[in-house]
C-alpha cells in the first residue's frame, strides 16, 4: 500500500512538472479564449441582465428565466440537461410560490474519463442603483480592466468561465477531456432551501459516476495570487436563558430584593473567553488537530496582507501580529463570539426594566477535530458549574440551535493536484492554500453526502464586492478563469489516468 | 432653639392625640359624607365615563373637556379657576396638537390659615373591553363593594374625594379650616410634559403663599392598613459604550483575530455587582445614610405581605427572608440594575455577528445622602481601571444620559403629624410610614423647586390595579378617604394655628 501510494505521488509530481508551462494543446485553447473574449463578455452581460434576486420573491420568475437561459446554453453544448423542481415555498402573506428549477446536466458518459461535477449558482444579492452603485447594477460595465455587474463574481461570472471552458473544447473539435456534471441552482442567495434533499435524492444516481466535485464560489486571499480552498470552519451555536419568573420587572419597584437573571446572564457569558480571545471551557482545545510542520508551512508561503485586512475589517489592532498566527486563528483554531442577549432591553434611549426572561447567544467556531456532541457536554457542563455556584434561585437552560462540522479536504489527493498544475501553467505560480473561517456549508455538504472529493476553486478577485455594492469580476480573471478552468480539465484527465493506470499496476503485480 | 422645638413637638403631639377618636365637628362632617353617598359616586361616574386617556392623541379632545369639567366643579365651589395652556406637541406624523390645559385654581385666602395646595391628575391609562375587562372601563360600576372604571384609582377617585372633603365643609356651611389651592393635570400618564417649568414659573406667584403640598397618586402597602409616603429613591443610568470599528463583522471571517467589544463589555458589565446583589463599585455605599433606631422601628411595623409581594412580582426567592431587609433594600439602600445592551443581535433565532459598537445599559437606584456628581464619578472611574487593565484597543465611553435625587421628607413635621392625627381619627390607627423604591419625580420636583413640605397622601386599595385590567377603588376607601381628607384639614389648621403659637412665644419671649 505504501508502496503503490509512493508511486502515485511520484507519477502526479511528473504530471504536475511537465504542466509547468503550457503545452501546444494548451496555446491553441488559450489562443481560442484571448480571440473571443467578446462574445464571452456579451454572454456575461446577457446574464448580468437577468434580475434574477432570490431575495425578493417578486423576482423569482427572473430567477426561473435565468435557469432557463442557462439550461439552453448547456444544451447547446450537448449536453442532457434536467431542470429539477423545488417545490413551493410559503411568502409571509400566506400565498405560496413556486421555487426556481435546478439543473442537473451532464455532458459525456465515457467511463475512461473522470467525471467532474461543477456546481454554481445563478442568483443573485438584490442591487439598486441608488444603493451607491456607481453603474447600473444589471448592465454589465466595463472600467479601469473591471466587469461590474451584480453576479459578476458571485456567481454568474464563474459558472461561465467553466461554461465557456468547455464550449472551447467544443469549438475547437478537441476530444473532452472529462465527462462533465453540473449542479446549478438558483436559491444560493436564500441560503439554498432543498438542496440538500436533492443531494441526497440524487446521491445513488446523479452523483455515483462522479469523481470530483468542483465549487468556484469563492475568491482568493489577495488580488494577485491564485488560491485554492480546502477548509471550512464548523461551528455550534447556543443559548443560554435564564429565567426568573413570568413577566419583566420594574427596577424601582424590584431592584436591590431580587436575584436579576441578567446577571446571572452577564456572569456566566464573561466566563467564556479570556482577555486574550482564548475560551476558558475546559477540554475544548484537546481535540483541536496538531499543527504539522507541512501544515505550518502552508501558512508561512500565502499571501495575505495583514494592514489590508485591518481596513476591511475596521478594526484598529488584531489579536495577534504576526501573518501566520492570524490566520491559523481564523482557520484552524476555534473561536467563540458574543452574538447578543435576546429578552433584554435593545432600544436606543433608557428603560429601566429588570427584564425576567434573557437568552444569551454566542457560537463557537469549530475545527477539525472537534466533535459537535462532546463540544455541547463541555460548554453545558461548564456553564451548569458556573450557575450553580452562584445558588440562583433562577432557572438556567442552555441549549444547541444549530450546529454545523468543519470541512478541510486532503490536499494531496488529485484533485488539488491537478488544480495546482493548472494554476502553475496559467499563472505560473503556486497558489495560496487557503481556508475560510466561516462555516460554508455546500463543500461540506457535497463531501458528506458523497463522499467524493471537493475543491472550492476560485478564479480570483480579493475585492469583488460581492453582496456590496459595485460588484465586479475583473477582466483578466474573467479569461484567466477561463483558461484556468480548461487547462485544470486536462490536468485532472491527465492525473486520473495516471491514476488508474497505477491502479492496474497494482492489480496486474 | 432646640427649646422651640420641643416645645413645637410636645404641642403637636397634644393635637394628635386629641384627635384620636373623631370630635362632634368630625362626626357631623362624616355623616354628611355617608349621606351623600350616593352623589359622590354619580360624580365619580360621570368623570370616568370620560375617556380621558392621554396616551392616545386622537383623545386629547376628550382629556381637555375632562378639565372643563373639573374646572366648572371648582367653580361651582367658588374657587378662582385658572386654566393654564401648555402649548403644542408634535405628532409623529407631523402635525402639532393642542396640548390640554392644567387646572390651577384657589379657594380662599386667609392669611390666618394655612394654604394646602392639592396636586392630582385627571388624564388616564389607555383602556379597552378587549383588553381583559370585565365590565366596560368607561362606565363605573360596583360589584363587591369595589367601585370598576379606568381611572377609578389613578387618579379620579382620590381627586374627588379631595374635592368632595372640600364641598362637605361648604354644604354644611362650616369655616373652611385651610386655604385650598389645587394643580391638576391632564397629561401624567405621558411623564407631566410642561408641568416641571410651569411649577418654575409659577414658583413665585401660585406657590409663594403655599404651606403644604398633598399629592394623593399612590397606594398603601397592603388593603388594610392606611401608609403615608415620605420617600421615593433616585436613580442615575448610564450608556457604557464600547466599539471596535465602523461595521459589525462575521464572527466566521473575524472570530478568533479581534478584541471583541461585546468581550470588553460583558466584563464590565458583570463587575458591578455581586452574586448578593451588592454594588461593587468603591465608595458608592459611603453617602448612604446611617440607619438610624427610629428609622429602624418604622420598617418592623410596616404591614407587608412578602409571599404576596414574591407572588406579584412572580418571583420564587427575594434576596432576603425578612420584611425589614426586603423593606430598606427596596426603599432605603441603592441598588444596580443591567437593563439590556444595545447594539447586539436582540432577535430571536441566530445571527453569527460581531457587533463592533455595543451600548451597555443599566441604573443605580439613588437614596438619600448619595450625590449623583460624585457616583456618576465613582463609576466612570471604576469602569474605565477595569477597561484599561483588558488593554483592549477598543473604545470606551460611559455617560449619562439621565438621573434624578431621591426625595424623602421629613416625616416629624406638620403635613406628616396632621396626616397620622386624621388616619388615627378615621381608621383607628397608625398609617405605615413607606416609601417607594422608584423614582416618582413629581413629590421631588414640588419639593425641590418651592422648598415647601410635601407629603404622598395615598387612600387605599393595594390591588386597585393601575394601569391594568380591572382598575378599581374600593367603595369604601372612596368615602373614608373623603372623611381623611376632611379630617386633614381640621387637623393641619390646628397644628398650624399651634405652630404659629408657638412662633409667637418666641417673638413675644
Amino acid at each position: 500500500m505504501i508502496l503503490i501510494v509512493s508511486v502515485v505521488m511520484l507519477l502526479l509530481e511528473a504530471g504536475r512538472s511537465s504542466s509547468s508551462s503550457a503545452s501546444g494543446l494548451e496555446n491553441q485553447i488559450f489562443q481560442y479564449i484571448d480571440l473571443h473574449q467578446n462574445e464571452f463578455i456579451k454572454i456575461l452581460k446577457e446574464w448580468v441582465a437577468v434580475e434574477s434576486d432570490s431575495v425578493q420573491p417578486r423576482l423569482t420568475q427572473e430567477v426561473t428565466r435565468m435557469m432557463e437561459i442557462a439550461a439552453a446554453r448547456l444544451q447547446a453544448l450537448g449536453a442532457t440537461v434536467e431542470l429539477a423542481q423545488l417545490g413551493t415555498s410559503q411568502l409571509p402573506d400566506g400565498q405560496s410560490l413556486l421555487l426556481p428549477p435546478l439543473i442537473l446536466a451532464e455532458l459525456g458518459k465515457d467511463p475512461q474519463k473522470p467525471t467532474v461535477c461543477f456546481y454554481g449558482h445563478l442568483d443573485v444579492q438584490p442591487a439598486k442603483k441608488e444603493d451607491g452603485w456607481e453603474t447600473d447594477p444589471y448592465t454589465l460595465t466595463e472600467s479601469d480592466g473591471n466587469l461590474y455587474g451584480r453576479g459578476a463574481s458571485d456567481n454568474k461570472g464563474p459558472v461561465l468561465a467553466w461554461i465557456n471552458a468547455v464550449e472551447t473544447f467544443k469549438a475547437l473539435k478537441l476530444d473532452m477531456p472529462v465527462n462533465f456534471k453540473f449542479i446549478i441552482e438558483g436559491l444560493e442567495e436564500v441560503g439554498s432551501p432543498g438542496l440538500e434533499k436533492l443531494i441526497k435524492d440524487k446521491n445513488q444516481l446523479f452523483f455515483s459516476d462522479v469523481d470530483y466535485i468542483v465549487i468556484s464560489d469563492n475568491l482568493w486571499l489577495s488580488n494577485r495570487k491564485p488560491a485554492l480552498t480546502y477548509g471550512t470552519r464548523g461551528s455550534i451555536c447556543f443559548f443560554v436563558e435564564v429565567q426568573g419568573g413570568e413577566r419583566d420587572l420594574h427596577s424601582g419597584t424590584f431592584g436591590g430584593i431580587i436575584h436579576e437573571p441578567i446577571t446571572d446572564l452577564i456572569a456566566l457569558l464573561d466566563s467564556l473567553v479570556d482577555i486574550s480571545g482564548r475560551i476558558l471551557i475546559p477540554g475544548i482545545y484537546d481535540d483541536v488537530s496538531i499543527l504539522t510542520e507541512e501544515e505550518k508551512k502552508l501558512y508561512e508561503s500565502v499571501e495575505f496582507d495583514v494592514e489590508g485586512h485591518k481596513n476591511i475589517s475596521g478594526v484598529k489592532k488584531f489579536l495577534y501580529d504576526n501573518k501566520e498566527e492570524i490566520l491559523m486563528n481564523m482557520w484552524r483554531y476555534p473561536s467563540l463570539s458574543i452574538h447578543g442577549i435576546e429578552g433584554a432591553f435593545h432600544e436606543p434611549g433608557i428603560k429601566t426594566v429588570i427584564p425576567i426572561r434573557v437568552i444569551g447567544k454566542f457560537s463557537i467556531r469549530l475545527v477539525p477535530h472537534m466533535n459537535i456532541s462532546i463540544v455541547e457536554h463541555q460548554v453545558k457542563q461548564y456553564l451548569e458549574d458556573i450557575f450553580s455556584k452562584r445558588s440562583s434561585p433562577n432557572k438556567l437552560m442552555v441549549s444547541v440551535p444549530l450546529s454545523a462540522v468543519p470541512w478541510l479536504a486532503d490536499i494531496n489527493n488529485t484533485l488539488y493536484t491537478a488544480a495546482k498544475g493548472a494554476i502553475k501553467t496559467v499563472f505560473g505560480q503556486d497558489p495560496d492554500m487557503i481556508r475560510d473561517g466561516s462555516t460554508i456549508p455546500i463543500a461540506r455538504m457535497f463531501q458528506n453526502i458523497t463522499k467524493k472529493s471537493v475543491m472550492m476553486f476560485p478564479i480570483g478577485d480579493a475585492d469583488a464586492g460581492e453582496h456590496s455594492q459595485n460588484e465586479k469580476i475583473s477582466r483578466s480573471n474573467y479569461f484567466q478563469g477561463t483558461k484556468l478552468f480548461a487547462t485544470f480539465f486536462l490536468e485532472i484527465a491527465k492525473l486520473h489516468e495516471q491514476l488508474q493506470e497505477a491502479s492496474t499496476m497494482k492489480t496486474t503485480n
